[in-house]
């Protein structure tokens, strides 16, 4: 018998295999439980071929395998139970490994295995972890479905996934905080954009995860967990809808609804590669959804195609939101000028080939984006300070700091903020004088996972002066996936004028035909 | 490029595949989509080394592989849009297949081909399906918890599968029906036994999957999918509260609860190598929670282990439940032969090692069990018969079946069968006079899922004489995994006297630390 880390010998069937070979396995197995990178990247074979997998995300060659790794933010902790070896000539061999959980769940591990002369590498693996009954840092709740739906209608064959912001009868509002969750009262109203898409047929599949209190744009989650980034495994989300559009990435819903307030819609779809609308501020009922910044929350929700937000559209804008107007587009070369070089190039190509014009960004702009942060912040505080005073530990680090720093803000400093954000409300209504502003969705591609403080701190800022624009001005904005820079899927976003949302959804589907096509 | 069965040509990764390699792998998945069992079979290298897994199952064998693939209900629906390929010298290969479903919900195939006189063969396969949200044949509702404990008490580090026939406040109750759950309103209160639960520190991991109206024992339902049985992945897992069985038998919760009329929780737990106890009737309330036949259903809940069983005993059973008993144990030849030789065999031998003297089976016991069926077939209707009038396509062939039976009996027939019934209650406690019966829970093993209408009829049958013997007499019974027959599980059934559940539970254990020490 070789060595092994566990008490209890595992099972050893097929081939017998040379004990160098099951010595190397159970290195391995032990480097993955003690999440030791460099002994990982050690076990795996140099080379571009190199793969490995789990069904989510397949990645290839060496070095993409260890940035993957590196990024991983959960550390497996199941035993091997059995060994199957298959052996390929003298120098290769298949390990097939049964792990399972501390509860019993079972997985399973398989490795092609090469000898080389510094001793036995894997060249591939395909892991299945130990399956959870559901993927909680996406859903608070999934059902089979949670709320059918009435069969009919132009959603029937639609399913949602519900930011935890939306009342849902008979279910508690959890906004991404378990203890919220855990002390409300099942709501006895499903709010009536909820209501809206149920009676035109959709099902809901489950109530989806939120950065808390949806104070975030990371889609970042401490005590449910991050939501993998399907088109960017390596990446953050995206928030604060981030359960919403990565429930709708991974395929298990075809709506992802969910709220923006500084950008909370546009930023994961940008991230994963949807499409995503925030609607005119106003436009669409916010009762029933839980509050963050009233001044500026708006509904919205991201798909995978457009031609299924504009169906959502179809049924949730009336008739105040079909305004039509002017097809001219403009670009604002100091807000591109925010993104980074490759992505504002990106956005320059576009706008060039829709024969946009440009603007220049009004001197006040930054004034404008300090007063939008204080009145959210002041906001945010108004909403939720009581309940976040009594609770002094329910949120993770980053929220908290954020409302700390909102608590500081005093009712004159408010006003003065408010009144701020009125005129450039205005201002910027008459600068865009009708067209379609064309602008990056975020300033920088997805952030990593495991980028320092200081890089998140700093791609959150500028991506934030690029969506509050949208926010300041109240207008309907659509995040396009039409660019991609370095293989990883960036937004093109229009802004479009109060309550045009169904004109603007059809002014992106057109130039989203004309860029692609 | 090769032939290949989708529209869209896959992108081709790693080394340069032989051209006969890719159609090999192509005809096997061509085969797969198609559920083509023979094709499937022919592309598996033979012997006894081949190899088939995907975390949940893993099968050794081709003997096995194939009664695994023709027992499968689940036919994938995905396509393959990359593969990856690794030579391994002339006649090895290893293949990686993406795989996507229509959603845009990935999957991931691992296969090691060999080449032989034959041609291409997978000596080993590893599959990751498209991850579904959520396994819709084990729970209607699921949550990150579904409902949370309060975090004290005895059961604080436990989870809950609460079988969804039981009141929880703001859920629905669904009965394994998917129009009543549709057409339900959210219950205002929690079912008591639920509530106790919760107030010992229990959390819900979510509402799980049952036969229709509870009115079967094999754990199959058409409109939900049948759970998998993971201790016998080819056979029936067992009902009607399956899918708390198998969410406990796959590590998803700690607590099954369902009910038990005529073998609900003892058929389950045995068929998944699990702990599981009906207790006396009237013990426990059944309040909250939807009836079958009140005469007979019982409260119960299966474990993964007896200390887990004996823990919510000691929560949900008072003072009422705690009356002691003699010691001695009996067996009735009349119902050990019921069941299979080996299983028999299996009970004979653990009762002579536990001292158990041999009862006579009375003459009056198929009379006993007809009437016990006739009464529970009448309850049945009384308490779902309006429903399923009005509900005529609700129901699967089979529960619609038995409900057609059941409508038939008038109440002068479910009288008399009523009078026998009491009867037979009288006689069955005086005939155990004290003594904890022996019996194997099942007549048979796990009927296999694609056995003939006629096998599972012949099973089913037999099964029910077993377990309708504590229905019939009101008695509580624990089925305990200590008897194993052809590597399946199995379980012998200790049958006690009326309320002395905490007692049958501790003489359960005992008898398990004897007959495996």
């Amino acid at each position: 018998m070789q060595t092994h880390p566990h008490g209890q010998a595992p099972q050893l069937t097929g081939d017998l295999a040379p004990s160098a070979l099951l010595d190397a396995f159970w290195d391995y197995d032990r480097a993955l439980l003690a999440n030791d990178v460099a002994a990982l990247d050690e076990s795996f074979l140099p080379g571009e071929h190199t793969v490995r997998g789990d069904g989510t995300t397949l990645v290839l060659g060496h070095t993409a395998i260890s940035d993957f790794r590196a990024s991983r933010t959960l550390v497996p902790t199941r035993r091997v139970c059995s060994v199957h070896v298959q052996l390929v000539g003298d120098h290769s061999a298949l390990l097939i490994a049964e792990v399972v959980s501390a509860t019993g769940t079972t997985g399973m591990q398989t490795q092609l295995w090469r000898r080389i002369e510094q001793g036995w590498k894997v060249s591939a693996a395909h892991v299945t972890a130990p399956a959870a009954a559901l993927d909680r840092s996406v859903w608070r709740v999934v059902g089979a479905p949670l709320v059918p739906g009435t069969g009919s209608g132009v959603l029937a064959a639609d399913t949602i996934a519900v930011k935890d912001l939306f009342a849902v009868a008979g279910q508690v509002i959890g906004a991404g905080v378990p203890q919220f969750a855990a002390e409300a009262t099942p709501e006895t109203t499903t709010a009536p954009v909820v209501a809206a898409l149920l009676a035109a047929g959709a099902s809901i599949t489950g109530l989806a995860q939120t950065d808390q209190f949806a104070y975030g744009i990371a889609g970042t989650n401490p005590l449910y967990g991050t939501p993998l980034n399907p088109a960017a495994p390596t990446r953050i989300p995206g928030g604060s809808s981030s359960g919403s559009a990565s429930a709708v990435a991974r395929g298990w819903s075809s709506i992802g609804l969910g709220t923006d307030t500084a950008g909370s819609i546009r930023i994961p779809a940008a991230s994963q590669g949807l499409w995503g609308i925030r609607t005119s501020h106003g436009l669409l009922p916010v009762e029933g959804v839980l509050a963050l910044a009233p001044s500026f929350d708006a509904v919205g929700w991201v798909t995978r195609d457009a031609e299924t937000l504009a169906r959502v559209a179809g049924v949730l804008v009336g008739e105040t939101g079909t305004a039509t107007a002017d097809d001219g587009f403009v670009t604002i070369a100091g807000l591109t000028g925010l993104a980074s070089a490759a992505l504002g190039a990106a956005v320059e190509s576009a706008a060039a080939r829709l024969g946009a014009a440009s603007l220049t960004l009004p001197a006040e702009f930054e004034e404008w984006f300090t007063a939008f942060r204080t009145v959210q912040a002041f906001e945010a505080w108004q909403c939720h300070g009581n309940w976040i005073t009594g609770h002094p530990n329910a949120l993770g680090a980053d929220v908290a700091g954020r409302f700390r720093d909102a608590s500081a803000i005093t009712g004159p400093e408010a006003r003065a903020a408010r009144a701020v954000v009125d005129s450039a409300r205005r201002s910027i209504r008459e600068l865009l004088a009708g067209r379609t502003l064309l602008l990056p969705t975020m300033a920088t591609l997805p952030t990593p996972l495991r980028a320092t403080a200081g890089t998140i701190a700093a791609d959150r800022a500028s991506t934030l002066r690029l969506t509050s624009l949208a926010s300041i001005a109240g207008l309907p904005a659509v995040s396009a996936p039409l660019l991609a820079v370095d293989g990883l899927p960036a937004g093109l976003c229009f802004v479009g004028q109060d309550r045009t949302d169904l004109h603007l959804i059809a002014t992106a589907r057109r130039s989203a035909e004309q860029l692609t096509g």
